[in-house]
């Protein structure tokens, strides 16, 4: 290990330091990707939307009353482009797309997809999970009892080699997770040439399905607004069309308690999760859903909507990451994501330090998302990954903590060195 | 059989009216217990509320953000005293209560009961199903494969002496299927009795569980407000606490299609719940919450609410009775419901009967739930019950096809004994 060697007086001056911030007793939680409330400020004209005299959709719908399985038309085609798919193939839901992922899985495992041969739960079953990954798919697989196998995440997506050869060979693994765009927390962006490869590789399982979650489509750091390829037009090109499942929802662009999720798909996979829906509910909540068509309007002003957040919440970023570079930069084994979007920045630190920089942290008042919780069953088996959530504290706040959080990494560094 | 025995003439004359009647040439609709517009007019404040400075719950929760799994503390006092059970045994969630139905059952399905041994799936499971009941509660079971025992369902609650034998000597009967009050689609009361025998009875498995879809829990068509006795203290009583699971909603209180669903049950059960709904959803959709608190404001408000409901719909209630009264008041065979409360009137006609009556309706314009759905697998064995719902069409429009399908009894009745 090529970690910091600093002598007893240099580890002495770390500890005053870290001392000095745990003595300011502050309380700062950057555990969570959570919206702040000047972001949602920017959404409150929902709040009284859609007014009085206003509940008639497309079609005569009166969107008081039941019915509309596939939610509203208006809604499926203002997510279109977001989507990537046509309005046919999208269908808008309540207030979680964490939901609607639980529940194609649990839908699943108790009745197989429109191309599986028996339900899942009649086997084995595996997921492919990126690492490190999205502490809250992970738990949907723990909690069913789905084995999971973590290839490793890089800048441009997962490793496709490892990839490709696990699902070719393992006729278990019926599904992978994967945040396409500004990726939860590393911020990578799936290239081109790994969505193709993700589209067209065979695999050992006919019904084996990409949990797409493509939770940051619009939510950019810079001004460029990244795009990444269509993997439903892709799979459909390498006769995959059945294979991704994609996955967003409103919750980062208004009202994170009360957006709407989102499912796009092939024709098969719809017509498979609206009679999978059916004996479950009658449909969804239209009066949200056309009170996000009377705000959002359009594809361009939900750009506009973005930039605002953008505005809030990358000089946040921008402050992480300059206090990382001003303390950490020489580092030994310390590195950092430069997110260009999504809600997150990944810390490495040092091999084994993980967990002691998390303490260290919570002991001075900065509570960070759990050590292992980017990766599968909570064990980070290098103990080195942690996700900063730089969105919801005030700028000064932020500010704090990555100072704090930049102690508590140079003097656990020190003590693995001493 | 006794069934009317016209002579030849008779029958010509029933056929005459019934061609008449069809040269109307009609288009209305009996099938679902949809709420008209007008009474969906009763909560179109709800439509502009909380307001755009309005999104504070109790406890500083910003109602904006994420969080908050049990649903909202406001909402669940609220409704305490409709679910019979104290806040803390109440959930809230969104806005579907056959999806909290559906996922409990899921969830038992994939995971097992809090008292299960085993995941329901892992073996045969049965419910009880008193019948004539609800089609959407025999699509579940039908849908995952759960065997579904019918028993006879009389105006005081099912046939006790039979659902005690049963659950005694069967532990694959794992769940029965309950609408204690104003019974879809009889208007059926439980009993002070029954709910005692049912909240006492000794079941063979000791995960059995009563779903109790208090659907109607307020919604009287007399001024005789209809109290039931509480299943989750009679089941306490008898040692049976986790028992019941409740359910209600407020679809037909406020909006259908963007009310809130409730569940109500032991503490052991609500537990249950919420360790089974976190990985599912960050939560349910607390401004829509905040929303119904604002508007429904306290349990006597709720009340006068649904007396207004009950000045919509009760007229179209007593204009069908009226009109059965007096065309099949002697008509061997023939007999209905006369509800106090619900959506629902439920017609027996003679046997053989009630998929020729819903034929000609249709053929003459009036669609009516099709025959069979009232019993599980969509199977009336006696081909008896038709289900009339009324709310839907105006009063002018319910007249005519209660009309209408008075005919078709009458031509349907004479066919059979011809």
């Amino acid at each position: 290990m090529s970690a910091l060697r600093p002598d007893e007086k240099t580890y002495q001056q770390l500890r005053t330091q870290y001392e000095a911030f745990q003595a300011r007793g502050l309380k700062l939680d950057l555990t969570r990707g959570k919206p702040a409330a000047g972001q949602l400020d920017l959404s409150n004209e929902l709040l009284s939307l859609p007014g009085a005299d206003d509940y008639t959709a497309e079609g005569a719908t009166d969107t008081r009353n039941y019915g509309g399985l596939q939610g509203l038309l208006e809604v499926r085609r203002l997510f279109s482009a977001m989507m990537g798919a046509a309005p046919e193939n999208v269908v808008a839901a309540n207030n979680s797309s964490l939901a609607l992922m639980h529940d194609t899985i649990v839908y699943a495992l108790l009745k197989g997809t429109c191309d599986s041969t028996a339900p899942w739960s009649q086997q084995e079953i595996s997921f492919l999970c990126p690492v490190p990954g999205y502490d809250r798919h992970f738990k949907i697989c723990q909690d069913y009892g789905i084995r999971m196998i973590p290839v490793p995440l890089y800048e441009d997506g997962p490793d496709m080699d490892q990839v490709e050869k696990l699902v070719a060979a393992d006729a278990s693994i019926k599904g992978m997770w994967c945040v396409p765009k500004y990726s939860n927390p590393t911020g990578s962006v799936y290239s081109d040439a790994v969505v193709e490869r993700l589209a067209a590789m065979k695999t050992a399982a006919p019904d084996f399905r990409l949990y797409w979650d493509n939770a940051y489509a619009v939510h950019h750091l810079t001004e460029e607004a990244v795009e990444i390829a269509n993997i439903l037009e892709a799979s459909q090109r390498h006769g995959n069309g059945n294979r991704p499942f994609v996955f967003a929802s409103t919750s980062k662009i208004t009202l994170p308690g009360s957006g709407l999720a989102l499912f796009a798909a092939s024709g098969d996979n719809v017509k498979w999760l609206l009679a999978r829906l059916t004996p479950r509910t009658i449909g969804p909540d239209k009066i949200n859903q056309l009170r996000h068509v009377r705000f959002l309007k359009e594809p361009a002003a939900i750009a506009r909507l973005m930039e605002k957040h953008r505005k809030l919440i990358a000089p946040k970023f921008a402050k992480v990451l300059e206090i990382f570079d001003q303390h950490l930069a020489n580092v030994p084994d310390v590195s950092w994501t430069r997110p260009k979007g999504g809600y997150f920045i990944s810390l490495e630190v040092p091999r084994g330090c993980a967990k002691r920089v998390i303490e260290l942290a919570k002991d001075a008042g900065v509570v960070l998302t759990p050590a292992g919780a980017t990766h599968p069953y909570g064990k980070d088996p290098e103990d080195r990954t942690i996700r900063i959530a730089p969105t919801f504290p005030t700028l000064k706040e932020v500010a704090e903590a990555a100072e704090g959080v930049a102690q508590c990494v140079l003097l656990a560094s020190a003590v693995v060195a001493v």
